[in-house]
């Protein structure tokens, strides 16, 4: 029997070697974010003797999956080895040739996996393959963290939407803008510091028409040299400017039209003409589109995972609608008396009040951050 | 030379003897609360070879001082003793004569002093009698612990008003109640005992009249065998009807109305025949009461620290007169959409919001507590 090795983990705790080994799976997975979506990130590690003898990642969506490197890098030394993998390997044939039965000709001896893959093609049936063929599986080890990594994956098969999280920066009393509108800035450039580095690990960025029309922004990252994620504006007449930033820059073939508009061929033709991806959604009699339909359409198009950053129109829709699985709830030290709230479009009474759970809150510079979700 | 003992104070830290003395002293101090304002909350210590011979606190406005209980108890071991007391020695003749004179008399070697007096009559001139007959005087040891147990104190001779502790509660997008004005109750238990708590550690709760129609409240603490906070209510056309719980209850002796009505002399004659103070201000042009000279009357009254419970009218009315020394906002875990604003009476573009500056977040049950200040 050899010791357990522990070393201290990203959180700080104390990992054995088996968490060792599959935390550098799930830092590999992360490798592929931003290319895989709607398929999940996957990472996996081979080991021999206490020694990796092969890595491998998804790296982009239809490509190889993350044990096929894994085992083309270790060669024979596959053979007697243990693989630790963040998510079930697939056992249908897909856009590639099912993993499980590369494990089991490579002669692995023994697999652990993370998280089970909730893709009904899948969904235990992996296990079930490499048991069957007289492989040690272990299943669950560091499972909240492969599932926080592929919340979007999960999302779009479980619930068929994306994982959205709703960020909101408000003033201490609730208002999102002064009376004019104004909302440059509530909140402090910590605050903005964070939501720069969120839109980086969501696969798009969301806005109503509101927001376009009043900031004309950019929505991009500050470094436009890594993943770009897709800037969705939810624009129901379609009524959006040409000259916007955001159907004109040259990151324009990152954004994504969500219109119930099909009379404007002309300007669908004009914006996709230049890059532009317009999406037609069912609208309803009032020409506004069916949210949940939206969000079908957009996992459909690629996108798993969505920051909301639109103002009270936008976020009063979504929740609402239970379009929410994080909210992002920035509270500056500021207080306006009056102003643009939060949301807008329902009013509750106490007793039918929407009901939140808040998880989390710390210090963003000046603000507070508040991470909470839907109870 | 002996050596320091060090044992763990109430935060935690680690404190030397003379900080466990004094420790000591503001534990005492804290005894006489609810009944020494508009004068400070006081503790003495008196030490004599590493034993305590003598202890003392202020227990009501206009009765002995902390310091004259400690002597007199300690007797001969006074002599040669040290003395740990939590403010200043008083060094002119007022309700009492003068301790600092006592503490020479006594024989007394040494002295620590938490804070010095704020008292424009003492304000040093304590120590300077002590260190003239020959006492080694130490001050600023536990200072901000004196300080925030006498911040009622300090404020009405610092600020010429009382310590005001603003408390809102409300929902995630920044309502007090419901469009129908449902308030009860927004926030948890846990919260609600918060309050509770809170309400004993301040000379008064405040209300305005919303509150009062609204509520019909009666801001007793759970415990009514102890300290009765007063009961505060801005009234300013004296239109309080006289069948309410805070005008009738059998504590109606510890409520304090604030008017600027004059003309109705038989209503304030009704009240006040039953026990209940009622206290003129001067009123503007529309019979709103001066608020900088309601909080004078207020300490003049004994009342050095309030807690206001009001609504938004109130709340409003405070922030934007600058009379609030900590802010106390709980946010509960709910979204309504539309409802009743936290302040009313000003609106402030982005450029000019009232800034506040967050100190300290703490989970109260479900709701989170957010302690802030004006900046």
């Amino acid at each position: 029997m050899e010791e357990d090795q522990k070393s201290p983990g990203r959180s700080g705790f104390f990992m054995d070697k088996h968490q060792k080994w599959m935390h550098q799976a799930l830092v590999l997975a992360e490798k592929g974010r931003g290319n895989t979506s709607p398929n999940p990130m996957v990472g996996a590690v081979l080991v021999n003797d206490n020694q990796i003898v092969g890595e491998g990642y998804h790296q982009k969506f239809g490509g190889p999956h993350a044990e096929v490197w894994a085992i083309e890098q270790a060669g024979g030394l596959a053979k007697g080895s243990t693989l630790y993998v963040s998510l079930e390997p697939c056992s249908h044939i897909g856009k590639t040739p099912p993993c499980a039965q590369k494990i089991i000709d490579a002669g692995i001896k023994e697999v652990y996996i993370s998280m089970i893959d909730p893709n009904p093609l899948v969904n235990g049936s992996g296990v079930r393959m490499l048991q069957d063929a007289g492989i040690n599986v272990t299943t669950g080890l560091l499972e909240s963290e492969a599932r926080q990594i592929n919340r979007g994956f999960i999302n779009s098969i479980e619930k068929k939407r994306p994982w959205i999280t709703l960020k909101m920066a408000q003033t201490a009393d609730g208002y999102i803008a002064d009376i004019t509108g104004k909302s440059q800035w509530i909140s402090s450039s910590d605050a903005r510091d964070f939501v720069m580095q969120q839109r980086t690990i969501h696969d798009a960025i969301m806005v109503g028409m509101g927001t376009v029309f009043k900031d004309d922004p950019g929505l991009l990252p500050v470094d436009r040299g890594g993943f770009i994620p897709y800037r969705v504006i939810l624009d129901d007449m379609l009524k959006i400017p040409p000259r916007l930033k955001l159907v004109s820059d040259e990151c324009r073939h990152r954004t994504v039209i969500l219109t119930a508009s099909d009379d404007k061929n002309a300007k669908i033709k004009q914006l996709t003409g230049t890059g532009v991806n317009v999406i037609h959604v069912p609208g309803d009699s009032f020409g506004w589109i069916d949210l949940q339909k939206t969000m079908e359409k957009l996992v459909e198009f690629g996108i798993t995972s969505i920051y909301s950053e639109g103002g009270s129109q936008v976020a009063g829709s979504l929740i609402q609608h239970d379009l929410v699985d994080e909210i992002q709830l920035i509270i500056a030290p500021k207080v306006l008396g009056e102003g643009i709230s939060t949301f807008s479009g329902f009013m509750k009474s106490l007793d039918s009040a929407i009901q939140l759970k808040w998880d989390d809150v710390q210090m963003l510079g000046q603000d507070l951050l508040i991470r909470g979700r839907l109870a």
